[in-house]
């Protein structure tokens, strides 16, 4: 790739891109729900809808759930993002407007309407994203509310200079199980111009391959062709958000979204190269950071776990390896009592699914050998104890079979998983 | 099948059938393996080696774990199997003798021939099985005496009536984190001979298809011809203990084996018929209720689920669904919470994998029907959370797409779970 700087910003999100703006605002649908569910109506007032929009329509590409049950927004935003350009972008927390039958349709191209209308854009140019509760009808009053709130506020935030206030509003907006609000940018140059990627996301359970609840929505400036567009968008989602893994549920309302508004004004990218390349190392870097957070902040999670797979005869057999163990609730039980129990991470190596020599195989934790070719190997229970109980862990397997590699980054698992899924109804 | 009764025998397990004897011993493994981990050593002394033999040798068949990690045991098992022939079965609790090279394989070879020497069968004729931590060398010595004390016992007991103690006291000595020994017998008539089943097994954790993390051995006095012994053993594993899952994980030391010792001397079953068919029954009775028995003691679970996939195109499309909704960490903290989350079923059914059309799928819990054709359907809550609140639980997924079934038996994931399995080496 050559050498060149990608730069994260301080605080930075999705309006760090020029002529990019956001908001979040509470409208009560969280409450609501609440209320649905025989509980106790909440009392918080956290905000729950969000306003992305582009000073200009903006190229855009998309990745979404890979789940047959797909939520009304998938379809809406789908259709719309045929077009290839897009304006604005607007979400709701609190309820996911899923299985909610031909209402939920009606529901999910209202928003887009209602958002075209109080934004002046094109209602085909608009990205309809709901996360939360799924079954439950969306109330479509408080929702209607939220969009004119927050698109009054979007206008009035027009009048003074950006900061980053109204990217994290949005990014808490869309919140569910989450504890810390997700957002980031990075910026690096092509010709002089500077270009900037910025995002916000949120996820923190059922996160697994194929974008696993979770959204992420992110723009830039940088002009750069629909194709090319694309392309790194689903080269930086394959390497970042889909080897990812939570519980190995996935999820119906998923999407994954960039758009491209251009008024950085460099040179097109529009083939791969020097400075598709530049601009690919940026978009990972998002992406990947966002995709960290999210297992940070999984659910109940007390460590995060990078389960490295190498020396396998094919990428997908090191992937399909590295993922039995990432979703091994035996496995992930251990790491959260910082048990160096490698016996449970050799039985996933044997239950994987894919051809392999078990007597091959070798593990480490940290940089300590604990298995050799299958068996036991010696190793100082005391010092890897102390490896286990850090709050970033690195499992490896070496297959020594191939020089193919794969990484899922995943956590163990713990009482709050059970406290939290046991409470909440997605 | 016609009508014939299948009797179950209150308190009998592998010792009901005609010449069949065996023990259970303390010999010390437990504790060991306690200190090797750096606990402190277990006070308690529970037994932890049986031993099984049938008066003459007994055609044998058996199935084993699928895992490509294979304990010693379960080589040397399948080995002997070939024979044809069994007449002893000599198993350890407290460590699996997995990963550990090549001394694991002399010493599961030695377990079969002290076993065979003490008590004066062919060495070739005897099923091995260890189960418990991995990657841990056996403690031989202590199997040694282990056996020679059950040895003793064994050739004591053969003076008195036989009753089911030696069986409980095997079934408890090959505990691991099972909190209740399981044993059961059942009887029937062939042409006025009365013929027996019996068994004994473990497993309560990382049960899943394949017959993960579990031992059965079963019995009988049936004449009954190799092939067809082997063909109803199948059959009867597939529709029991390849149907449930507790956390989804497949050991590698695992073994159902049955022995037919032709004690009863009924008119020899030769070939698919009624007498077939009653011996089939009489064996699926026992591994069915067996496999209930250790979903109930399933690691952490506070209730049994039914899941039912029904009106399939095929049963494989119905148990891959089945098996989706069963594995889903999501799903079971749901229903440890009582709480009628109907949308994560919905969800992993749209990710099970199968092509289906999401748009038809009703959902029930008990009888009551929670989702209709991919969407929402008015329910009571309080009166479904009661059904929830129930030990056991039926949850029914109705794909209307065609007339095939599959009923997984799973459990709930409780905060208990998360405690046996951070704390416990396997």
């Amino acid at each position: 790739m050559g050498e060149f700087a990608i730069k994260t910003i301080k605080g930075g999100g999705i309006t760090a891109p020029l002529g990019m703006k956001a908001v979040g605002v509470y409208c009560g649908i969280r409450g609501q729900m609440s209320e649905v569910r025989g509980q106790k109506k909440q009392k918080n007032e956290e905000r729950d809808l969000a306003l992305i929009k582009s000073e200009v329509p903006a190229r855009a590409a998309g990745v979404f759930t890979q789940n047959k049950l797909k939520s009304p927004s998938v379809l809406v935003s789908k259709e719309n993002l045929k077009g290839g350009l897009i304006q604005a972008v607007v979400v709701n927390g609190g309820n996911a407007n899923c299985c909610t039958g031909g209402k939920g349709m009606e529901d999910a191209r209202m928003m887009a309407k209602i958002t075209a209308n109080e934004l002046r854009v094109n209602e085909e140019q608009v990205i309809v994203a709901s996360t939360g509760i799924i079954g439950q009808p969306l109330p479509f009053n408080l929702v209607e509310k939220g969009i004119k709130k927050a698109a009054k506020e979007l206008s009035r935030s027009s009048h003074i200079k950006l900061d980053a206030t109204g990217g994290l509003d949005a990014a808490r907006a869309i919140m569910t199980t989450d504890k810390i609000p997700k957002m980031i940018a990075a910026h690096f140059e092509i010709g002089g111009k500077k270009i900037t990627i910025g995002a916000i996301a949120k996820g923190s359970g059922m996160l697994s391959p194929n974008l696993a609840t979770m959204l992420c929505f992110m723009a830039t400036d940088a002009v750069i062709s629909h194709e090319c567009l694309e392309r790194s968008l689903k080269r930086a989602v394959d390497k970042s958000f889909n080897l990812i893994t939570v519980d190995g549920d996935t999820s119906p309302s998923d999407m994954v979204v960039v758009l491209a508004n251009g008024l950085a004004k460099n040179e097109e990218i529009r083939e791969e190269g020097k400075e598709f390349n530049k601009f690919y190392a940026a978009l990972y870097t998002v992406t990947s950071t966002l995709a960290r957070f999210m297992v940070i902040d999984g659910e109940g999670a007390t460590k995060l776990v990078d389960v490295v797979v190498k020396n396998a005869k094919t990428f997908s057999q090191a992937e399909k390896v590295a993922r039995s163990i990432a979703n091994s609730n035996l496995v992930k039980t251990a790491l959260f009592g910082a048990d160096p129990n490698w016996g449970r991470i050799m039985t996933a190596v044997g239950y994987a699914g894919v051809d392999l020599d078990i007597n091959k195989v070798d593990i480490y934790f940290g940089g300590v050998k604990v298995a050799e070719k299958g068996d036991a190997f010696p190793f100082n229970e005391k010092e890897v104890k102390k490896i286990l109980e850090k709050e970033e862990v690195k499992v490896t397997v070496d297959l020594n079979s191939g020089r193919a590699e794969a990484t899922i980054l995943t956590c163990d698992l713990s009482y709050d998983y059970v406290k939290i899924n046991a409470e909440y109804r997605t």
